[in-house]
């Protein structure tokens, strides 16, 4: 697990010790998928991202095999990127990452997703969120319980570095799972 | 619920009565979400489809706001097309519809759809199929576990009707939710 000082918020991202060297230029996004196929082969965990919402207008056959999608739009989800099951339990999160040194904003999280987030902890999930900053190339996991009411929050528009560093988990790098997010889920729930 | 005699096979759809007449035409997807609203509605359960997998090759920027897809292809799905949570427990169904009276084709489920149902079922989930005979409108709910050792059998090429009668549990209609699964998941599991 990588620590830096508070003091080191200063800190360029290049110049920063990864794990791995060959991680540099990975998005959070690509670290999460090798780490749930990781978790799938050793099957610890069935965990998976959500096809990205589309809505499709228009579709050609030029050939009677090959059907293309020749309009169609993005939509807003309904629900967080990833969701599945480990030892038993329904797991829920969303994954995000900001390039801001100081804080999270809450601009980057549909309502919607907060919403579903509230709903499946009523059911019993374990929900959560991981959130990246990159000029420290530090990604916290932080318990959706702890989010949801400072976002419903009318006040607040983000959450600080300093919030994080305090209420959230640091996730430990390693080659293979990159982003060992589980290690935490069996420290606070199991 | 609706009951059948076996010798009843040839009825055709039409003159089947239903437990309302506005439900004619639906389909099996429009019947489960449509339940599933229901559901998250009256904080009964969380479970969404998932989104259509699709590959987006090129996206237009007409104006700074809308982004509009202009290619994009159809992806063959790694999962199942519904998940979420009930009672605490990770749900995870493919439903299919079939025009056939006679029997339900193993054609219309690929294979990453069954390891994905084994991998769940191994890690505590509650895994299951919904198939709809369109010609006597009648949806059975079946456990994967029943499912898929017919599947990974090569002599194997489909389940018939007769095999739903008696393996299978008929859905009860209502209005809504109008395809009421989580009763039968009641029954079986809880």
């Amino acid at each position: 697990m990588i620590n830096y000082p508070n003091g080191k918020k200063s800190v360029p991202a290049k110049s920063v010790p990864h794990a791995s060297a060959s991680r540099r230029g990975m998005t959070l996004e690509s670290d999460i998928n090798q780490s749930n196929e990781y978790y799938l082969s050793t099957g610890k965990a069935v965990i998976h991202k959500k096809p990205t919402p589309v809505q499709i207008v228009h579709v050609d056959y030029p050939r009677r095999t090959a059907a293309k999608i020749t309009e169609a739009y993005f939509k807003v989800p309904s629900t967080t990127d990833y969701n599945g099951i480990y030892r038993g339990k329904y797991i829920d999160f969303e994954a995000k990452e900001t390039a801001s040194k100081t804080s999270f904003p809450f601009s980057s999280i549909h309502p919607h997703q907060i919403e579903h987030l509230r709903q499946v902890l009523l059911h019993g999930a374990i929900g959560f969120f991981i959130v990246r900053f990159k000029a420290y190339d530090e990604t916290f996991f932080v318990e959706a319980a702890k989010i949801i009411p400072h976002y419903l929050d009318d006040q607040k528009r983000s959450l600080s570095y300093k919030w994080f560093k305090e209420e959230g988990i640091l996730i430990p790098f390693s080659l293979s799972p990159s982003v060992n997010y589980l290690k935490v889920i069996d420290q606070l729930y199991f």
